[in-house]
């Protein structure tokens, strides 16, 4: 689906904050359906994003068990970095988006998946945060390094870290 | 002013926090003394930064008026991402500033309008925030979407998201 | 050791946090890695990271006293943006990431220096922050302006805001 012609978009999506996945998948997903080969790479927090939902606790340390649990994640239980309100603002949040037919980041990331969108996680800070491949959401490539970030950087024409 | 051999700047402004709009307006007006073509997307926080100074409440269900009540916005009420002490440091921090001589953000907002620099609100997030034409500043374009955004960036040599 | 064929990297590292220094020092050592003229632009909280690991308090007025007191700073003292615990969170992070080989940001920041990556502190953020060419590492160059970070981003092939 993507277009040479169009060039293409490398996004590190490096929060797990609703506010920012938002613009994180918004933006790859436009750029993918004009065409653009679009590429995200989650790392740190953006990691959480493509967790399984089922998933809770993580890791093996008290630090990465404790990241987990006040890190629920997958696109279903985000946290607002602002006004968060235990979890009632981020409610409010996509309660009004679904008013206003803001697709919500559980249909962005499916739809970038459908347009093609590559996801790639991040090797290094998956064992950072205690996160393994069973932990993730199924059919996503093998995890990354920081040189495939910034080889396909180096070949995009919008570069974007979120 | 902008002149087409200088290239063109995109910056996605997301953040309403002095210590992060401070980066946004003056990377944009230096980009726009150079000769630059430069674009602001005011989206999510990033809004407040356009609202005028005496509006107040805005929105009309509990979490866009709280929203607006914890972020007073316009370029004069902009909170700090730290330090911020209940409006103490950002008071402190601009003090500071005004003693060597740095612009403040109000004046590097009316800086970038003489110079062309485009400032365009988003026109997805004014619904999610509750924000609409009038609570903002006069002048501006009409909102615009991401696709705009993507558009503008896919011409410019510089895009940041701050 | 910068290789004109592989483009260059500009990156703005505007803050002081462990989890956000790691990506601007990975992202830079593997760009210079790669053969890319690399430069990091040192602004706002980002400063933090060169300061003098044994420089406590810095500036003249509360507010700088206060800041320098609460952000130790260095590459040894850094704070994360999340799941700081009072500063067991970063000793637990730094503890992992030994395990799995993850250089530290001192020995990244090192790493950086020997592969030729400019690391410019900007002028105007140190008046602002009262930090002093004293109270950071040795042997950095001159700080800069805006304007020196905005050229060389007019010349590079990936430019992120960190």
């Amino acid at each position: 689906m993507s277009d040479p012609d169009q060039g293409s978009m490398t996004i590190i999506a490096w929060s797990g904050d609703l506010d920012r996945v938002w613009p994180q998948l918004i933006l790859a997903t436009t750029g993918a359906a004009y065409g653009m080969q679009v590429t995200v790479f989650f790392t740190f927090w953006g990691l959480f994003v493509l967790k399984r939902p089922e998933v809770r606790i993580t890791g093996d340390s008290w630090m990465t068990k404790m990241m987990s649990a006040m890190n629920r994640g997958s696109t279903e239980h985000l946290p607002l970095s602002r006004m968060n309100f235990g979890g009632a603002g981020p409610q409010m949040m996509k309660s009004i988006a679904d008013q206003h037919k803001v697709a919500s980041p559980t249909e962005l990331l499916g739809t970038a998946r459908e347009l093609g969108v590559r996801l790639w996680p991040c090797g290094m800070t998956m064992d950072l945060l205690g996160l393994t491949a069973d932990d993730l959401i199924a059919d996503l490539p093998e995890p990354v390094g920081a040189g495939a970030a910034v080889a396909e950087m180096q070949r995009s024409q919008i570069n974007l870290f979120i």
